[in-house]
């Protein structure tokens, strides 16, 4: 960081101010990861239902409290506000963030787009960073690229875990490779409660076979508990449309049409049904074909995987906004920073 | 690329201008690598006796031949010349160059910083990438980080395998965790004849108990072969000095002490002994203990996983360099860039 304050006698970093939009089991995973961090602190929180904001820093475990038990960080005394209007009313108060966590659901597939917008319009600069999965969504904000630029965000999408730290992983193993012949992401999630992600299963199931991303958001718990049921709450998930493809194309990797994901997704066992991993197969100058494998440890969860991510993107954003730097930037193009 | 030029009717990107120094089987190779390549172009390459330079590219295959029959890139007609200041002389024609590959085997170990001084005092501007291994050198060019800077060069170090591509993967693996505990790199290496890398396996004999970076640089061809001969061909490493430590560390990833380097090189068998891989293990968020694993394809050769990287994170600097943005960077921090 550029940014100095006086501490005492000695000169110290300024933390970085962050905002979580969205407090689901993402945005809530997001305060838990940011709550021992000296580099970063959370300022803002948003839900449906309200926001809250605390130039000194918010505590985590507080917001998580009043949106269990109330439905909404905005019941957070005294930093709480309850609107409907969040993301509006919390940018018009123009509090100093410097970047903002979207872990919002990305239902309909143009919600994280439309929020995307209202920065634009608000006259917002800083960085925003997603862990948006479907293509179409990516797509949707590539054609935005030129007028982020000119309203100075720094926006990085599709780094959570998939897309994210694996595109990253392809990217960075492709770099062995004269031609890349086949990206193969393959991913297993373990929850024990599938409430506890509801919206993140709901996107999930939006990927099957008979089902849209409409007809999934638009199902009720039960419906979702009742197909859990038919299938023992395992969901097999084969040629998602994940936006891993189009980074990768993007980068000049690899054609879209070469990249596959696919995963399996256990609601009913915290454990892992297999281990989370991609595989990149190329042609070296020699003329080998070989496969590169980046895999997870099996102990790592889904959050930790997309929330460590996303601030490392994130962090590497605030680096790229104090250059000059704007506009979309992929997972697959960036080094994400360590944040301490 | 931002520079183009009128190709027919149509605006095609300018390829980077790239000068390999050092032609032994590093430099070799990376000239194989860049042949079939659209946005590179070999135009210079330098060995001890003498250099060629051509505007409109270099064929490869006519850099080898003229270096194995007469020891000299120089004999290449009509692009040769034979100096024995061939870096010196290369420099002071100022020829246009946007970057350059020192595959020079470190040896001694100030002999790859003296060069990049060279650089700075000959006013050359432009990017440099090194595949350099010892945490002592890149010690030596941090210490030049402001230099480089002030004469507007962007040095990318430790951009070969290991410190490398196999760095990068444990920084982006890093992400997953809120603390690391452990980066154990293990490689294997097989080569079918030990001569045709006869500086890279002085380096590693460097390593090795008993031995120091000198007495393995003065070591002859048969008191190498001797050496071999006691262990069958096979050199095992422990403990190296690698610069993956300091790189990491200096990423604010994990302390140096938690970084290891160790491996097994067959110089009798191009089958690698053991499959390359870095484990990065750490604590989650939620307090999980996990390890993350990255491993090379066993049919990538070290050429390969060596030059492919080192072209990728050159194609990274020049798109720093262009941007006004000078100085040192390593592997950990910046994304290398996949070059078509």
């Amino acid at each position: 960081m550029n940014a100095e304050q006086v501490t005492g006698s000695t000169y110290l970093p300024k933390a970085m101010r962050i905002g979580v939009l969205g407090f689901g089991g993402l945005g809530q995973a997001a305060a838990r990861v940011l709550a021992p961090k000296r580099e970063m602190i959370l300022v803002a929180a948003a839900d449906k239902q309200g926001y809250a904001y605390a130039a000194e820093g918010l505590n985590a475990q507080q917001c998580i409290a009043n949106y269990q038990s109330h439905g909404s960080v905005g019941y957070l005394e005294p930093f709480g506000t309850l609107t409907h209007r969040s993301i509006e009313d919390l940018l018009e108060k123009s509090h100093p963030v410097d970047g903002y966590f979207l872990a919002l659901p990305n239902l309909p597939n143009n919600f994280i787009p439309s929020v995307a917008r209202q920065f634009i319009k608000s006259g917002w600069r800083g960085v925003l960073v997603d862990a948006i999965k479907r293509t179409s969504a990516v797509e949707q904000l590539l054609e935005m690229k030129e007028e982020l630029q000119a309203a100075g965000i720094t926006y990085m999408t599709g780094c959570g875990a998939t897309p994210g730290l694996l595109t990253a992983a392809a990217a960075l193993a492709a770099q062995s490779y004269a031609e890349i012949h086949q990206v193969e992401i393959t991913f297993g999630v373990g929850i024990a409660n599938w409430e506890a992600y509801r919206a993140t299963i709901r996107e999930d199931i939006a990927h099957m076979q008979g089902f849209t991303v409409e007809s999934a958001r638009t199902m009720t718990d039960e419906e979702v508990e009742a197909l859990l049921d038919k299938t023992n709450g395992v969901l097999k998930l084969e040629n998602m449309e994940h936006a891993d493809d189009v980074m990768l194309e993007l980068a000049g990797i690899v054609g879209r049409d070469r990249v596959t994901v696919g995963g399996i997704v256990d609601t009913r066992n915290p454990k892992k049904p297999i281990s989370t991993n991609v595989k990149i197969t190329g042609r070296t100058f020699e003329g080998k074909i070989s496969t590169h494998t980046f895999t997870l440890g099996d102990e790592t969860s889904m959050a930790a995987n997309v929330c460590g991510p996303a601030f490392g993107y994130l962090k590497a954003g605030i680096g790229l906004y104090q250059r000059g730097i704007y506009g979309l930037f992929t997972a697959a193009e960036i080094m994400p920073q360590f944040v301490k």
